[in-house]
């Protein structure tokens, strides 16, 4: 650049220079120079042999690429200005004439929107293998009675395949997440050049359509300011990742010897280096355990834009490298759940035995004595002093000597047993969304209802 | 609570209990207990008396706690059991029905929906008052220049209304997200229990039709899991502050006396207490500084979720205050802007001033050069050569002199002197988007019907 | 202030206005107030009857507000700005003179530093509390097996006692993460006016004895500018919340049915609204569930200071608020945990079985392999042969006949069973901090010698 | 590992295998191995001569690595696991004994707290020479004077070398946070097995001596479990990065047209692809910019060691990117601060006449009042409506006729305007610390001492 008489510092290069991470932009910034081209063709800035000519030339440069034979340079500062260099080595002097009408600034942009709205796309697509994948498990499992959990204590029983569904609905909330994320990133940044427009009136609608962008940014300093579409994209991937650790994190804990409830498949679990006894699961730790690691990219982006003043500054080079970690640590985890699922194995003996514990039935108790006309809350104590003497005795509460019950409650009678005897626990959970056998049937049936309108 | 024997500690008292913070919840918890009792009664467990009794009671609770005049006790852990114990002692033990078929679990996660739908609400609404007073600004001074900056170097001449549109889009973006958010919070979670269904078949439907939700969570595990709302809603709102932001740090940079392109109104400014000279941009700096304070509230709520397994755990306890804070920061941001946006002074002679740079022509001689047929690359040289050598030499570009040019570029010639002229500067950023008049024209016409659409 | 000829706004008041936080530095201010008005007599500034009569005013303004008599007015900015109008209220214009030679600027980093001084040194002794707790748990229950678990699957037999002394460990590095807390906040910065120093050569050193400082921020500027001492506080409260909440995690863990190894006393245990029969580890899961909040405290600031000019911004007002949650939530923590600790109930005898599980020996029988002579890694490779064989036969690894062991490895003989008679696994871990009796009570002794520093 | 039957699912080891990014550590392992080979031999593990046949194939594999060609293959998991099978194969059989009373869980701890210590240590050394530039750079300005801010707003003069010591003072702090990170990583845990001891009573202390540690982990949970130090690491690195950004913050705005007051090197300046006259302190923007992802890192490990049991789980494995990530990112930064402080040029006479405001006297002149008797808050005031009076009547300060003064205060005279004169502004800042050229002198050669501590 011949403003500059000097060399940049080596240390100056080394911070200053993105290529490293921003090949990864490559794919995008070759679609919009094939774009940007018929663009320029159409203000007549490039006639129709050095159209030709460019896109010839962008066909070899993608093909280098692809095939890992893309010369790199040691002065090539970034992947824009890396091809933009081989473009003018094999076009000749008309590679020179690609940036007219462009700036880095739109363009890197540009790029990293058509990023964006392909891993928001995949991010999507990711989701529904796993939301079939759980919807299936829950419908295989949908009776088979397991400890519903508050407080990690139990609390009452619920199914199995009820809990799967608790999974599938977080994770089906992620998908319109990233389908947000998507819409966010459908405007093009391209044709704003530096920050005030450009010098031709390019026909940007048309640039867009062929990129397959839904809208224009309609003011060209923000354009090249705004990162809001990456924001939304690291939004939605750190709630889903969330989403990810709280499953991992089921998992690792029904997994222990004290709960028993499932085992990892041998394909997703490692040994110890010192242990020959130890099969771990470490697939659901990672999953658990990288969450922190995609908020934290969010946290970095949003950090990086805080009080930042308008148009571009070089600080937004430090979007991509947050943007493009978050988006393989997403990815991978979905692939992972998805993967987890087919050969984890549910131990459902050992989940209903934990389910049929009697204590879990304290609250229909309470319910029992509501309907004969005590207000919940004194049938909640009545129960209360059950519960403690029963503990206090070492007994179970079904061993409670039916003379020994109007001690506690007049109303109590008969029926009292019965309600303890099980079985019709997860029958009597009748409401909407509930535990009963109907209530579970028609949420598989939202759920697939659900599935279809993602599939689209 | 009849299972317990011993007293709370008192250091576990002040861990555990939230009625310092969550009292805020008090309006929409009174909203469900009276939907709540009227599916009680139309599932039989109330009549009528019973059901006017809670409600006339549910009236006096809520006058007592608009009025400040409930008398709130040392045992109330929550404002939930604070509203039940106080509705008991009006309504007399009926008051203890309330409580059949709910948990405190479905309960709080209602209330809190119920808190984000209306604090989403709020915030699109407090960016439609930003949004109007930006775009009246921006139609006022569409046409007068100042510098555009990247890497906050003067770039290209841009106007102040062309900026301020800047803002205005971020803005409104922000405004979608709020809404994103209201729909998330728009499932209702009543008429989950503890985490497996109640034993009552109310009408939820019909309950959340009274407390304005749109649909029901369709899993009771979900229902009491689930904070996605609240992690949507702070989404919108960290992304949102840092706008405010970035908006308050251009309002600073632009008051200090180098750049001096405004003055906030007095009002929102404060003195020195050892300096009587000064006059500071406080709520400028103030916009600029809370941005970090609502990401981590995000950070918080994300932190909080990471790895808890289903369904209820106490951690959830930590969703109240990192939401309150970000909601009551982000509203005062939105309020504090569009007071500043009233009084503020641009001093519009300053800023034309420093946009005459002639400098800020270096593009467009290069395009000139592009026009003749140049590469741009190869034009960008040959500016730069000419930037060099005015730099080196002391003299504006326009003072090299024609005999000169040639050694340059064959190519540079009269017109040269006319491109350094100015005037022309914006009114040749053509393209859609961009800093010329007709395109800023369009662009306002675009940001109404924009805010129409969001006025709804 | 005369500068100005309107009143702020009510919003930027809102926005501004520290008062409702500030007053907690209260104490902080009147000790400097003090302080510096006896550097103002040694200066001349002040007569010894002024002296007296701003010494008397203050003792009546510390009264006043120790008492809640404190008569705070609407146009109170802050609690400097209160405190000096109050002390011209009772004084006369004589306590007008109190703000010669400082500035709000460096009053208010004067009074953080003396805060986060004396936060830091309640850090520590709420550490020790909980230290000498866990030592005393850590001593009677040094020789009680439990199973010690990697990736939360049971790995190798150690001690309560030894499990203890990790969380030990873990706290007493905090104690001097606050200790270094404590040093940085030990440099005063009052002296240095609004940032350029003062007009008078007040005796700073005088004022820092008094103060309790050690040392001086020896640069105008700085003095005013740094919050560090308060980010390496938040850091401490981070680190150690962070501990708090992998202890919780714990002992929620070990609270469930499956594990069953502790329960919680009631005092820090809380109920159900609707299951009667529930009895939750609510403090644990809070100790759990306050790290996140304790980290974002320190992300808030920061936050705040990234990218910030010196020397002081309205910026750094958003320093406070972080701080004080932190330092409530991390204090409120220490305490519940040493309260915790003292009637929490361990089942030694269910550890004891689950710790007895032949599997845990698996890395013995390895080591015997190796003490015959074979690399650990073919040993390790014999001995998972070995299990998996078990497991696939369903019986312990002490059930398979003696003459199958030789089909495993020559090197096997009656030793094998020996080494899975348990008993002796403990007793094996020989290593320095490993799980042998002896090796314990050696680091019971460091740990009392490391406690016995700690106290001082 | 014969205990698993299946190969690894494909999707599993892309999430679980390390060996990408934990290959940095080989090494660290090494030169543990070589250590941990010795302590074998000591303990009679190892006879001479497979002593010497595992230190020569450990300098075969430390070579094969140094010179990139060490053979990695597919199934390598990770480093550890890669040099073990290398050893194998150079050494036999040998090869499997290193792994004698070691875990892959004290093994990688170790080798982080290696890298650690190491990386603590360059931190504070990229530090002495970035403090022995400013050093320089604010003896060499110590007099020129330049406006001091507060708000952005010019508030009162000081002196460029003032300013420059305040970045000093910033980053020698950091310095010390290096120091104690460095402490911190300076237990050694290796010889904790896999977490509850190993069956050999190794040398620990000899290994620990040998590597450089000055302690051991007394425990051997606590020893696997154990991140704090990298938290330790990261906490520097944070605030060392969050001072670099503002220093970077500082440069950017000094470089505006609109301040003028510096002009980086042009070997730490890129130009713009589409505008040749640009010249952008890119160096300085990225220093700004890459605190937040440096905090990010801290957040990261925290969140990932938030509610995480004892002792190993494999969520620890993501411990190192972060760290990882922000070594390169702090020392990076530190080395740009270094070499961007050799180039760049500072506008004196700017900076003279900004600072040349007689504005900036206003609080002398409040000092002349009370020093004349007036309490210093009637002296604002009288000195706020001289400000106001000079601002609306478009007058200097000095440009108050001598008759008028009366109006504002008897006790204003002919020195009213010596000392808006200026010249003495800066002399008159005596205190410590302050802006005087006396206590300039005093702390420069205190920061000199200080430095020559840190050289050590």
């Amino acid at each position: 650049m011949p403003r500059f008489e000097n060399e940049p510092d080596p240390v100056f290069w080394e911070l200053n220079a993105s290529l490293r991470f921003d090949v990864r932009l490559a794919p995008y910034d070759i679609r919009q120079s094939r774009a940007h081209a018929r663009a320029l063709r159409g203000a007549g800035v490039l006639d129709d042999g050095e159209l030709e000519a460019l896109l010839g030339a962008l066909d070899r440069v993608a093909a280098e690429l692809e095939g890992g034979e893309f010369p790199f340079e040691p002065g090539d500062e970034d992947v824009h200005m890396a091809i933009e260099r081989r473009l003018t080595e094999i076009a000749g002097p008309v590679g020179g004439k690609i940036h007219t009408g462009r700036s880095r600034n739109d363009q890197v942009a540009t790029d990293l929107a058509l990023f964006v709205a392909e891993r928001a796309d995949a991010g999507r697509s990711l989701l529904l293998d796993c939301l079939e994948r759980i919807h299936a498990l829950a419908d295989e499992h949908r009776a088979a009675p397991m400890p519903g959990y508050t407080h990690l204590q139990r609390a009452q029983p619920v199914t199995l395949g009820h809990h799967l569904l608790a999974w599938f609905w977080m994770l089906r909330r992620d998908a319109d997440r990233f389908g947000a994320a998507r819409s966010a990133a459908g405007a093009m940044p391209l044709g704003s050049g530096a920050l005030a427009g450009i010098n031709w009136d390019l026909d940007r609608a048309a640039v867009a359509a062929e990129l397959g962008f839904g809208s224009l940014v309609e003011n060209s300093i923000d354009a090249v300011s705004n990162r809001d579409f990456a924001l939304d994209y690291l939004g939605a991937a750190s709630t889903c990742a969330t989403h990810l650790s709280r499953i991992g994190a089921e998992i690792v804990l029904w997994s222990t010897s004290e709960f028993g409830f499932c085992r990892p498949a041998e394909e997703f679990s490692s040994g110890s280096s010192i242990m020959p006894q130890k099969m771990n699961p470490d697939a659901a730790e990672l999953l658990r355990a990288r969450a922190p690691r995609v908020s934290a990219d969010l946290m970095t982006l949003t950090g990086v834009l805080h009080a930042l003043p308008l148009a571009y500054s070089k600080d937004l080079q430090e979007d991509k490298e947050p943007l493009f970690d978050a988006a393989d640590a997403i990815e991978l985890g979905l692939r992972a759940l998805a993967g987890m699922l087919v050969g984890i194995e549910f131990d459902l003996e050992r989940m209903a035995s934990a389910a049929s514990d009697e204590m879990a039935a304290a609250t229909d108790v309470a319910d029992l004595l509501v309907r004969r006309g005590l207000p919940f809350r004194e049938a909640h104590a009545v129960v209360g002093g059950l519960v403690r003497h029963a503990l206090e005795a070492g007994i179970p509460l079904s061993a409670i000597p039916r003379g020994e019950l109007a001690a506690f409650s007049e109303l109590l009678d008969e029926e009292y047993y019965e309600v303890l005897r099980g079985g019709e626990w997860l029958a009597s959970k009748v409401s909407r969304g509930g535990a009963s056998p109907e209530a579970i049937a028609a949420q598989l049936e939202l759920a697939a209802a659900s599935l279809a309108e993602l599939r689209g």
